[in-house]
């Protein structure tokens, strides 16, 4: 039986080998919501990369950019972290889109030598754990935290992968049951238990309560975006 | 309202201020209940020390030595890291044990700056929860976890202090929601809870289970151990 585990923060990713996993790399608010929902909408392909100043350089050769940092559009790109902005949006149309974030992009660059590196999120939540079946591969997920530290948001998707995979996967850490334990009291009401999270309140604070609404609704996309040579694409199916 | 907040391991310290805080430490198996159970049954002190070599001195020097490394007692001590070595033990009566363990000490060891360090586990828990309400100040509940790595026996500790506080204290990070899912689900039975822990399984394959049902046990010893100048103590009452 394959193992799946769980990593709480890239800060903890020093304690797990990951080389031969298949890694899901999980930032729920909302970088990975982001890139689920502009390949789904028609972007051709996502450009992870970890400084602005690179973003930057990719839209001055002619690529879209989109830049985070603490929540906020970083001025002068095309657009931020609102999955809505990619939404029934006729310019992202076969486009690339070079995308930093503070957290979700810093963690797909960290296990970029993985065996594969998909993007999950409750968007297509059902697509991934299907992905994961098909492949029978030792499986990761890696939730991307808040600059190092664990969050909720993260953690609750990784409990509902492990949740599905119970009979198919061997839990393989004690952070399995840490996610699945959250998972299963969020379940009901993901957005009530996120009430007193601290990525919740950073974009209540923003005006950003549409983004929560729409990274918290599952399987509207049955898309994998996967990395391949440094760009995130549309798992061909 | 005073905060309280949760590490998760102390390999995510550097994301928690704790100078101005009371540190709970937390080594459920095994190192937190040995010095509770070992100062309720008469030790005077325990000195906790990083290094095996180090303990062996104190010991040469006439001090008791407990020495765990990989959940075994390293041979040539007077104690590993069993909690019931020390029950009725009057060999510890009026004694000082220097005390190195994988986990526990050295998360000792990486808060003592903080304004007070108190040593936490079932044995003690409500005695604990009493101090914390008693002094009002901004509390860290830290998990010794394994190697770097979450484990689930610490975490719903220290979920049940957050459980017990909440009409007290402020929940400061999303490691608290964590440790508190984990709490409810396990609290009706957390040996059951636990089984598939990686800790539970070290210890039962070691034959331990006696300190597995020991250390699970709630309220039994009404005392707050307290590191002052290198040494915990029991807190006068």
């Amino acid at each position: 039986m394959k193992t799946i585990e769980v990593c709480l923060t890239p800060d903890l990713l020093q304690h797990v080998y990951f080389e031969d996993k298949i890694v899901v790399v999980i930032d729920i608010f909302r970088a990975t919501s982001c890139i689920v929902t502009a390949l789904y909408h028609g972007a051709s392909s996502i450009i992870p990369v970890m400084e602005i100043e690179e973003c930057m350089a990719y839209q001055q050769r002619g690529y879209l950019g989109a830049a985070e940092r603490n929540g906020f559009k970083v001025d002068g790109f095309d657009f931020g972290n609102s999955p809505l902005s990619y939404v029934n949006n006729p310019l992202i149309k076969d486009r690339t889109i070079a995308m930093t974030t503070s957290n979700g992009t810093v963690a797909i660059a960290k296990v970029s030598t993985a065996t594969q590196v998909v993007i999950g999120s409750f968007l297509n939540k059902t697509a991934i754990i299907k992905y994961l079946l098909d492949q029978q591969k030792d499986a990761l997920l890696l939730c991307a935290g808040w600059k190092g530290q664990v969050n909720l948001e993260d953690s609750i998707f990784a409990g509902a992968v492990l949740d599905d995979l119970v009979r198919d996967f061997k839990y393989n850490n004690d952070a399995c049951g840490l996610a699945r334990s959250a998972y299963h009291l969020s379940k009901n009401n993901p957005k009530r238990f996120l009430t007193d999270s601290a990525h919740f309140h950073r974009l209540k604070d923003q005006g950003r309560m549409d983004d929560i609404d729409f990274c918290l609704t599952t399987d509207i996309y049955e898309i994998v975006p996967i990395l391949e040579k440094g760009e995130i694409i549309r798992l061909a199916v």
